[in-house]
């Protein structure tokens, strides 16, 4: 696949239950997408809650997404796991059903030293068919990947992207002149930083709110490139607001369930069910998005 | 099953390579422990590897466990996984192949509250039909069971027992008194901390290097029991000796490569294989664990 | 002065504002120390507020409490600063005063490593006429005292004793191994967890709770060295419970106002002030400890 | 005042040993800054040694500073201290010597919440008699002025600025609306992030690099406001490259000792002497640096 640039949501995962994905809110909300206009989709990231699904259910997901966007957007599907073993299969089944690239974060279990990342990721590199995109998310894995692991990785041909979400900045900065030396893709995380990364060199967004508003996300994009810095100031003004109000509360419930929250509320994917651990909005939360909803000018 | 106290390994995972297990080596081990005094063992948690294994090389080996102990001890399974619908897939083989109980770390990659945590256990522990020891690891799980949630959560008569590896002995006191109200169990950790664990009231160890030195660790537990302060220090003393110099290193790897480096030198597993993402015992290491056990007098 | 063994408490600082010792209280808290039979005494320590006292307040604090105690048990002065030259002063303050030793803890602005630390101390060291006390606590100075570096440090005959308040009891383990080899004393920080501490081969405690209960405290150490295990234990267990109301809240404040709350029921120090930023105990928090201490019967 | 905006350089203290200041380094050092079009000087932050320096020599630095710039740019004097009282003397000798402001960090020794740093804040602010920066700095001080923290404290008319040293800029945002409701500057400290801060809307950098190049921070700055994103971004990459060489290794040491090393080989201040516990560059870093500074066209 070429680099792919520009925004790329981390798709939610419709579901009626722990066991069964909500087919028709899935339709909805990948025409939603695409009608926005974003670059590319991301399944089965930690938005897509891929750690809490069964296996067989990320593999009912890529199937089912990998027909219906019918190759008009690239798919990328992530396959980051504790165990090499399972990131391989899904990876293969990714492979099967037309995915276009996957998206790999270090095995979050053990406290592992970057020559063990190094060489973990390079196997799995190996023995995986599609192309990689790299993907630091210290947060979670606990582990980060350090600027010169990720130098010393890109001499594979097979890594042709790099995500970051660490929200540490000086780090982007440094991670953005190893992928420029590169010549592959950087997109970031938090959506919150966005436009800065964009003004600094980099190339797009892996933006939860797309999945709501990819206009919007789409926007910043072309605003920064096309040199309007006065619109692409606002429009990120738009998006600390939503942030503020959409993802209100603690840890990783706050932003998925903030999403699910307004895509029912917008009709997309009626169902706003969350697997566990995590936790759906709660009453209060919920209807503060909803007076949100109403009294925003929704973005175009 | 009755409540289970005593020293507990928590059994290593002897492999051929990182898709099959190396049966003679697991076989003799398991003899090795059951001659060496042990009160049960606790297969594929951290020091097993388990997150790092295939799901059907777990199975597998929960199979082959059983039917070699047959019934001499107690064999416990963990089962922690991100997704609860494959931690009772794995506990559902337990039950079937003879296990006697389950443990249960919380899920590790999402950031999740004490109430998030309590209601993914809770519905885990109802839907599988083994007794669960709660396990508290916050140094690989990122969350803690916190006092009151596990004050809780055993108030449901399936929750027999508790494993403590915070090595945080303030927090570990605290949980003794709520193991006590409840009447159940309360096993620790780290071995470094087992005689004094036991001093203050504690009921066992997980002990890794009960793989290596079983009689070592039953020792301690029997000195303690029996009021011979003295011989349980000295004892101590050498765990603390043999934990300088066989877990020496950093990370994950340096207790699991040690132990495998250990069973290798006393051919009791001739194959010290590690799974990706950790690494095996480094020469150097593996020639001052080799001298180690030469100038040293056995346990027994 | 001679090894210091025992319970040595840290003692809090009475005052009637952020500028005046509240010398009556002063008086009645030492004699009541005395009396209950504690080892020495610990000044300017995190107990005493030291950090948050001016330079005067601290100087004037220490003459006193040396004219007070007049040679009956050793005095211990806190020195820690984040600078060397202000240690030194304050040091220099104590010899004059008549104090037995100092205590120092790294310092704990700046982020060093330990070859910085060694170098530090070591001229700090050099340049007081008292000897040294170094007392681990990293959760406040950021840094810890690792293993080697005290033991490099012990080879300064000054240096004659050693505290450890990281509450990681296999860090006291491996301390405990460097202080017999160097025959210098080792003195825990956190109660709770005292009487494991003396059992694993400690040689006492500067508890908090002594400034209180100094005889609770003194009788753990007396239980523990007549070999009285049983004892040793129900006075542990009435710590923990004490611990868990008198203590209870979050952040420095609550063990400190804890104290200066006791004292004040208890008349021995009517004024129970706290410096910003800490802050003293809330009406709740106090009449959870009035009631506490109405029905407790008191240690003796 | 009025609101500072633009380049403010972090003065490094020259020094002669740790009891005596290095008067004629300190003289060229305000000049350069001077000539080199920064808008003000902030002496005595953690760059200044602060910490480390004895009170009297804080004292005397002030003096000389003040006396040397003699009104040409506002100087700003770093205050904090872990005792409110020694903070409230070393801003009374700001007010006496001619400082035009303060800048106040939380006190960093115990462990408080957003409560007792509030009231901390507030009663010192109310005790002194210059304006006030308030300064976030959590990686050193432990504590974070949380955003709500600090739109109370801005209610305080003498509170007339911000800065952020946090590197975090979904933080740095969301201060960023405050500040701009409360219409006072947001400067930030860490260089690495100068460019994007000031796009997004900051008002400018309390860089450590300005010490050395000041003119390559106020292009910065001029570049930034004049539109001239091509410029910001190619300076902006030269102090990236900058940081990677100048401020390499880790700890607190390394940052201060690149600039103080820079200093000497500029001939600006022959003597690179840091106070304990930090240590001067290695020889091979200064040998790398002076290689830098050989083959760098000097930024102009």
């Amino acid at each position: 696949m070429t680099a792919l640039k520009g925004i790329v949501p981390p798709m939610i995962t419709p579901l009626i239950n722990e066991s069964k994905l909500d087919y028709r809110g899935l339709e909805k909300l990948i025409e939603h997408l695409i009608s926005g206009g974003v670059h590319g989709v991301f399944i089965l990231g930690t938005t897509g809650e891929a750690p809490s699904l069964s296996h067989a259910l990320r593999v009912d997901l890529i199937k089912y997404v990998c027909d219906q966007v019918n190759g008009r957007i690239p798919v990328l599907v992530g396959i980051t796991d504790v165990s090499l073993k399972e990131a391989v299969h899904i990876s293969d089944k990714s492979k099967e059903f037309g995915a276009q690239a996957v998206v790999l974060a270090p095995p979050f279990y053990y406290q592992i030293d970057q020559n063990e990342l190094y060489h973990f990721t390079e196997q799995l590199i190996g023995e995986i068919s599609l192309p990689v995109y790299l993907y630091n998310n210290p947060g979670l894995t606990k582990v980060s990947f350090e600027i010169e692991t990720i130098r010393k990785l890109l001499s594979n041909p097979e890594v042709i992207g790099l995500k970051d979400s660490s929200a540490d900045m000086v780090y982007y900065h440094r991670l953005l002149k190893v992928a420029q030396d590169s010549e592959v893709p950087l997109l970031i995380g938090p959506e919150e930083l966005l436009m800065e990364s964009l003004l600094i060199g980099g190339n797009g967004g892996i933006s939860g709110g797309a999945n709501m508003f990819p206009q919007l996300y789409v926007s910043i994009y072309d605003s920064v490139n096309s040199g309007d810095l006065n619109k692409a100031r606002e429009l990120q003004r738009q998006v600390m607001e939503l942030s503020g109000i959409v993802y209100s509360g603690n840890g990783s419930s706050s932003v998925i369930n903030g999403i699910k929250c307004v895509l029912k509320h917008m009709q997309i994917c009626p169902n706003d069910y969350i697997v566990k651990p995590l936790n759906k909005a709660s009453k209060d939360k919920s209807e503060r998005i909803n007076q949100y909803l109403t009294n925003q000018k929704l973005y175009v």
